[in-house]
């Protein structure tokens, strides 16, 4: 059972149109994390009230309205809400989220449905910077909703780090695939990219040893308290055969060679640059914890074959807790109770152990 | 029953010392091609009769040596083997390949394992250049043996196409997946690269137009006439998010987009460009027959976790049906009986299917 000390995970819906507040109740009643952390879910109760009385295929748990400070703790059967309108946040807030959205149409993004998203990570982050709770867990939210809403971010990920006094670019990701039904244990494959949202021919003209140096870090310090040991980190190579020997091409040698080497000089169990092809079957096979990226395609393909349905976004570069699953809002199937809980379960867990071992530290 | 009509297709070993005989003794007795074509292998009858001896976990079939134009059919329980220095080849061939290569030490790289592959596959060429068979599947060579035996070739099809009066440039490859258990079903994922054996900054100057419109011709017009019907084709896009409407690049809408306009006018079911990441999920699932990729790794990274051990590289621009194992000769598992002859099985099956259809046409 969690004692007085448990820390506080909060779970928030993303947008309510989507099937974000379906994966939370799913993966409330079935997780269990529980016995090892308080879960609260950052939400309007009439939102989800309506969620569980109008969705198919969800349980059916009572929903009881908490206090940021309650500290009872979460059991399967009941969900625990916090309003973000009346969490005291500590902070400033746009005015628009102070109030309930009102009725969210499903399936069909609206100001309504980007103010809810917006109103309850705005709420989790405020608790957590406070001291209140320990981790943000979120829901998917939708872009052109959230701009609808007027917030001019890309998603959550920018939203917290400005929250938080970051700029954008000081924040990444680390993709997380839990091996198939391995959650808690410590198996699966962290990704970190060296570079992400940008044109390849960006991506190849800014790759350097200090960014793939720079990714190295950031994926083995997250692996480390993921996985509870040293992982083993693997760098792509960029070109086909790993360059075969120069012929296709140098980065492996003048770029990518030199950035493992001092990865292994900072103590990082780190090999390569080995063939990207024949890497992710590796690494999927158990043989490498953790792959650094060099372009978003290199890394994407591969976590989608694997399974994104279970994978996990975790932010980097916050000084706190977040986890997000790495699935969409997909408005096509809403209601249909078809909504795979899988990443979201996955995405408690990772925050569970993160916040377990103490990370981020310092 | 095959009638005398039917087509001749010629198998070989690559290297004898990988698993190449292994996995063609363990398809020819498992493959249900026998009563659709006349099976033979093109090797020396004692390589064969050294591995059934001394190889673990083969099957123990007869060994039969025939002349090229000896018109028995073939069936599961008996090698019909043509002997490549027996075989009058009508053409010039490197006199060290027209005699027996001796004994091959199994699992290491030797001058005398080269020249076997290469007699092998010389023989057959020459068989199916003069009408006297209609195929040629081979197992896998080993690219430091056929140097070592003097050929100054990357590979199979590179001689092939010499073999043929042809430059290396007017040959290339199709990679193709059949669906998982669909032998004998028309089913399955064809990939065709613009661009492959370069360094990706390469790939990236040289993306043109005409050349993803040529992949897509080449890749509608062998998946024809392996499926029996019109194939969906997909063609993938360079960057992430396919260009996300021009922040991440420009290829999509320059050089991919007016590429599948072409196919589409040219009579080709193409699509395009997609988000390679979420595009070969999609394909895998299948909603497309064949992706045409942008360059190696956007293929070869999902075919390699789709399944390499059952792909098969099939050669396009030769004016002979040639298909091929798509894995290596796999030294450390030679003699261990843990071939798996999946790759050796679909490469036959695709032979006698192109065959079958005519392919290629003129």
């Amino acid at each position: 059972m969690p004692t007085a000390d448990t820390s506080t995970v909060l779970l928030t819906c993303g947008d309510p149109a989507g099937i974000g507040p379906e994966v939370v109740v799913k993966a409330w009643s079935t997780t269990l994390v529980h016995a090892r952390a308080k879960l609260r879910i950052v939400a309007e109760v009439g939102m989800l009230s309506e969620v569980l009385a109008a969705r198919q295929g969800l349980p059916r748990p009572a929903i009881v309205r908490v206090e940021p400070d309650d500290a009872r703790c979460s059991t399967a059967d009941t969900l625990l809400v916090i309003e973000p309108h009346t969490a005291a946040l500590g902070q400033a807030v746009a005015a628009d989220t102070t109030r309930p959205t009102g009725r969210v149409e499903p399936g069909v993004a609206s100001a309504a449905g980007g103010r809810s998203a917006a109103a309850a990570v705005m709420a989790a982050c405020g608790l957590v910077r406070a001291g209140r709770a320990q981790a943000i867990v979120t829901g998917p939210l939708h872009k052109a909703a959230l701009h609808a809403a007027g917030f001019d971010v890309p998603g959550h990920t920018e939203m917290l780090a400005r929250l938080c006094g970051l700029a954008d670019a000081h924040v990444s990701m680390m993709l997380w695939l839990p091996a198939a039904g391995s959650l808690g244990q410590s198996a699966g494959l962290g990704v970190v990219h060296v570079t992400l949202h940008e044109s390849l021919s960006h991506s190849l003209a800014r790759l350097s040893t200090l960014g793939i140096v720079q990714a190295g870090q950031r994926l083995a310090g997250l692996l480390e308290p993921l996985l509870g040991r040293r992982p083993r980190i693997a760098v792509a190579a960029l070109n086909p055969h790993a360059g075969e020997s120069g012929l296709f091409g140098d980065e492996e040698t003048r770029l990518i060679l030199p950035a493992v080497r001092q990865l292994v000089e900072a103590g990082i169990d780190a090999s390569g640059p080995l063939p990207a092809d024949t890497l992710f079957l590796q690494a999927s096979q158990g043989t490498f914890d953790g792959v650094v990226a060099q372009y978003h395609d290199q890394g994407h393909i591969p976590i989608k074959l694997l399974g994104m349905h279970r994978a996990v976004n975790i932010t980097l570069g916050l000084p706190l807790v977040r986890t997000s699953v790495a699935h969409g809002t997909a408005f096509d199937i809403v209601g249909t109770g078809m909504a795979d809980p899988a990443s979201m379960l996955a995405a408690i867990d990772a925050a569970v152990r993160l916040v377990e071992a103490g990370w981020p530290l310092g």
